[in-house]
């Protein structure tokens, strides 16, 4: 059995924001659908895959980082849902739905299990695997509950709000009777946070010349908990407005990836006077989490407690855009790809 | 009975760096030796005055503080050690030292007792009650204690490290068994830090064009606590060079306080890389320790495991001077101004 491969192709590190045309698409290639015997590998279709902004940083040559970068010529790498189809692993048998790190492609052959989770199959979307249940919902939940020391009734911002880890520390914030604000980019994402993830407020940083200014009419008691996706001005801007005892999660730096020379952060000094621990974090440090997170979070879905957007890009053709899109804040929710429908 | 009372007196609000000319000596002034009845203050004559950075803080408009701004016209105020003349308070007898805030200038009238402290007089030298027993030992104490988490075996960065707070960072976590490398501005400081004071290493900040290269030199294998007492490019280069989960402690910024615009902080993406824990505090957040403090250090001293290094002025019109040179580095220790000998 042999069917086309369609993969997203890394063309070769970059610098700056990634442009459509770093990646390319390349259709033609063939594979065989077999996992080969005594590899212990095994061989899926890709369903839906996870474009989330980490990925940035393995687009750079700096094997120092975390993560690897990824490799010139070769698909991307992510995390995807997937089904297998060809299996020489006997944990993992045709059929299975699994989700974890699988490549930019419409089959992927793989080797290392150790963070594949299979799925259990119920009412939830399979594509939710990837964010609300995946790496940023987790991202949200460690951050803000292991991370912010959250107390019912603090003043909480969030940055990037409506983002695939924004949404859930917004909600989960409101869940313990805090005082949520967002920002986010567009009108139609603050109409989004107010109306349908349940925020106090929301605003669109575009629209603010003066972000001190905002966060003072937002919070004019002062902020208790930043839970940072951007860095930069609002960073600086958050630093001006922590109350005392405050605390910064550093999550994401998308502001910043992308610049070889960022403005800086000019405010630290308050660090100082309102006695603020400022913590960066991965979710990764935490997988001893995940099954209790899984628990908590299903229920509160399964509850209405909680919901959760997608923005959904169809096809692998798609992908690049859908990526790019992530760089520029044109996505809505969590981006995900759908490479093929579940059948 | 009545005496002169020279005072130092705060001529107005300031920009920048601290100059001599910011301060003026005023003689002449004459004061009555007695603390007025029914107003249960008390009379004190200085013997100490203590130099320190935060005090900078103060000279701007700004009251939105932890500590509210100097009076223009009236003398500074800040740590000293002094002796009870006369006392309309029970709680304080003639001939009693205490140490605690009082006013820049020969004797004063003391109306607030909270944070006063009685000194119980031993070996140990009465100026000592403003560094190594006072606020500056009592931020090292409870910063590297209870704000860096130190294991035995780790690698520690202290800037400033001479200073009066860095020395003795320094020399705990030496007692702890960790690995520390102080920065600092001088050779002779330089000479200090590894000769006097048991750092295992030490570098004059001042003769390396490359912070970031002169840490790898110092930590190839990277810094578990930076102990920051300059914020400035020597926080960005350290942030470089941390290692997973290290922390630091953000205790002063000498650099930045007289800098309106700062360079900026670049590389605070390394707290998540690196999941640093970054975190800023005040002693005072932490008086319930200070007995704790008092006999730890008291008897690590009088067992000869700590020393502690003071420059020493001499008489109250030295203390515009005293005062400036902390700015520019030229204390070497903990800089205290004399104002008369104890009798």
């Amino acid at each position: 059995m042999e069917a086309e491969n369609k993969q997203v192709i890394f063309k070769g590190f970059i610098e700056g924001t990634p442009k459509e045309t770093d990646l390319q698409v390349m259709a033609g290639i063939s594979i065989k659908l077999k996992a080969p015997k005594g590899s212990g590998a095994f061989l899926v279709k890709n369903l839906y895959l996870s474009c989330d902004p980490y990925m940035r940083g393995r687009m750079r040559d700096f094997r120092d980082s975390y993560l690897p970068p990824f490799v010139p010529g070769k698909p991307l790498e992510g995390f995807g849902v997937s089904q297998v189809v060809d299996s020489d692993n006997p944990s993992f048998k045709p059929g299975d739905l699994i989700s974890g790190i699988t490549g930019w492609e419409e089959y992927s052959l793989i080797r290392r299990t150790e963070q594949l989770r299979k799925i259990k199959q119920d009412d939830i979307p399979l594509s939710f695997h990837l964010g609300l249940l995946g790496m940023p919902g987790f991202t949200a939940y460690a951050g803000f509950n292991e991370v912010c020391s959250p107390k019912k009734g603090e003043y909480v911002l969030v940055s990037a709000a409506s983002g695939a880890v924004g949404q859930l520390v917004g909600q989960l914030a409101k869940l313990l009777g805090c005082h949520v604000v967002g920002s986010s980019g567009s009108s139609q994402k603050v109409d989004l946070l107010r109306n349908k993830l349940g925020f106090d407020d929301a605003f669109n940083y575009k629209e603010e010349p003066d972000l001190d200014a905002a966060l003072k009419r937002y919070f004019p008691q002062g902020i208790d908990i930043y839970f940072d996706n951007v860095g930069g001005e609002m960073l600086d801007a958050a630093l001006l407005n922590m109350r005392i005892h405050g605390r910064i999660a550093v999550c994401g730096m998308v502001s910043e990836k992308n610049l070889s020379d960022p403005g800086g952060i000019h405010n630290l000094y308050n660090l100082i006077t309102k006695r603020i621990r400022m913590q960066g974090f991965l979710q990764s440090d935490y997988l001893h989490l995940y099954p209790r997170f899984l628990e908590d979070v299903i229920s509160l879905y399964k509850q209405g407690k909680i919901v959760y957007v997608e923005d959904m890009n169809e096809g692998l053709e798609s992908a690049p855009s859908a990526f790019v899109g992530l760089f520029s804040g044109r996505n809505i929710g969590k981006q995900v790809i759908r490479v093929a429908r579940y059948e």
